[in-house]
């Protein structure tokens, strides 16, 4: 048996993919963005600043994907991470934010980085337990929930989504929606929370494969909350790339076909992925949006060292997410190498013991 | 006397720019880029996430600028605001920085959001007070310079920044002093201050106008702070955007004359405005780098009211850069338009009283 990897976190893997490796590691999309994304490059440009909240067209063409808003509810940021970290930033003080577990890995440290306390509610069965919501949701400043989920690859019901905004409502407790996944879900549409008391975090990342140039949003009816995060942009960061903004409003205009048919192709490789695990003995939730699975698994760092040193096959540890039991996989590859990957894996079980 | 306009800051001017506005507000080059930036533009470009660190190529090209660099030394950020966001916030934790007073706007923000104190240095006559900065210094985690300085102009003398290199040096204090008009000094060579102890900020915004693209970068001999910063900007923002960078790397190959040529230029505006202020009677420092002046002025806040509303000008007031006393002028606009600003304070100094 190899000596574990010392791994501390994904971005241990960044730089690790040489030639032969099959990363199920990184969370985006191999795909190429929509041919509309570089067409928005304008080669004249005015570089000068521009304004904190984000280009005005990019707001309005937002505002009319959100029934009922106006380009004032929009703050464009450097990525969906920006906007979070804004969020927090300008509550912190020591006010506790619900969140499930497992989680996407970088909210902790940016509740913490915020001086907000944590505070968790398992999943059942990769789900929200709505028992546990209620009682630990009281005295919160907020909930952040992330649905489709990165890393469960969970969406909750739009009974539990309508049942957590009346109830935050009630309480006066603030939702932060990250709904970078919405235009990945494999089951239904999404059902965005709605409310005075709802921020909705998105991003350009992932439905137009366009992780690189950073480019995100969050919405909030309140305008206290849209002031407060103008201000502190201001002084942490300015205006979001314009180059980059004005890609993303050009991807906007890509036809709806341009995302049906990332869909299907995401569908058939959660197909293969859920179905090859579940051959080779994982216990697995099936996903039904984002492309994440988080099987189970025994001594789950000696089966990524043997994985990685063995194989060549890159997977993330479940502790980094908040599930030391299990290991987790993108499968934003193409079906040829997550069937090596997977092959890979069944030689793999021979040598650890991970049921 | 109209009822003084309530501003609180910078942003307060932001959209007030109408027609027949004439601003000595935003602090930003109206001159083009150079048109190498644009040529860096490739429409083919891999748009997954990058490096959190930044592109390689770009870390390379800085280390040639940086004597004894290597491109671990950086890490590329969105514009040097978040290269200071970043630095101060992996220290935090109630520590004590060492600043000099008039300041740039965001520095107080930045730092108190970081949980850190600021405590002042008052100049003297536009220069940092050496006797006062050896009391003060002592238990300081950091000081954080700025020159050329935004908002006095001022470029320290070699002598002072040797000095400070020493004393901190000695008392292991780190310094981050901030250079973004490194290349916009009129009397002589930038004096990059050295050492293992020294965090150095930068952009790419006013040297090569291209403010709004956002790129900007931090240079360090220290591999822990280089790692911290990066493992904080995985959570907070992710890779600094691609196409920024790109344009970025490709303006670092304009030749030298491009700086050279905006340097004449913005001399030639330094001299017309700074003589053009003497002549109606204000006391003021001669700039010798960047593109700011701060003259003194009484009743700062009418005087700022009357010049918006009854002659169309903008300028900011002195105390959001700590000089409550003063007001800033940028003179980022071209000769022309700078005439006929200092005719309409002409005009204004005779509604109030100002010295």
């Amino acid at each position: 048996m190899p000596e574990p990897l010392k791994l501390k976190s994904p971005a241990d893997f960044i730089g690790k993919q040489g030639p032969g490796v099959i990363s199920f590691g990184s969370g985006q999309p191999d795909l190429p963005p929509p041919k509309e994304a570089f067409e928005g490059v304008n080669l004249n440009r005015d570089l000068r600043y521009g304004l904190i909240q984000g280009e005005l067209k990019l707001r309005e063409a937002l505002a009319k994907e959100y029934p009922g808003s106006t380009p004032e509810n929009f703050v464009i940021t450097n990525g969906a991470s920006e906007a979070l970290d804004l969020i927090f930033r300008i509550w912190g003080k020591g006010a506790k934010v619900l969140l499930p577990r497992p989680y996407y890995y970088s909210y902790p440290p940016i509740l913490e980085m915020a001086n907000m306390v944590p505070v968790y509610t398992d999943l059942i069965d990769g789900r929200i337990d709505m028992d546990d919501f209620k009682k630990k949701v009281k005295g919160c400043k907020a909930v952040l929930i992330n649905s489709p989920s990165n890393p469960t690859g969970r969406v909750e019901e739009i009974e539990t989504l309508k049942a957590i905004e009346k109830i935050t409502k009630e309480q006066g407790v603030y939702v932060v929606s990250d709904e970078v996944y919405k235009d990945l879900i494999y089951e239904r549409e999404n059902y965005p929370i709605h409310g005075d008391h709802v921020i909705t975090v998105n991003s350009f990342s992932k439905t137009y494969c366009m992780c690189g140039v950073r480019v995100g949003y969050l919405w909030s009816a309140d305008k206290k909350i849209i002031d407060d995060v103008c201000e502190m942009k201001t002084h942490t960061s300015m205006n979001t790339n314009l180059i980059g903004q004005d890609m993303a409003l050009a991807a906007m205009k890509a036809p709806k076909e341009y995302i049906d048919h990332q869909k299907l192709i995401w569908r058939e490789r959660r197909d293969f992925i859920y179905k090859g695990l579940l051959d080779l003995g994982f216990d697995l939730w099936k996903p039904e949006g984002a492309f994440y699975v988080l099987p189970k698994c025994k001594n789950a760092r000696e089966f990524l060292t043997v994985l990685y040193q063995d194989y060549k096959v890159i997977t993330y540890l479940g502790e980094w997410f908040g599930a030391p039991d299990r290991i987790r996989l993108s499968y934003a590859l193409d079906v040829k190498q997550i069937e090596e990957g997977l092959s890979r894996i069944r030689q793999a079980l021979k040598k650890v013991c991970v049921f």
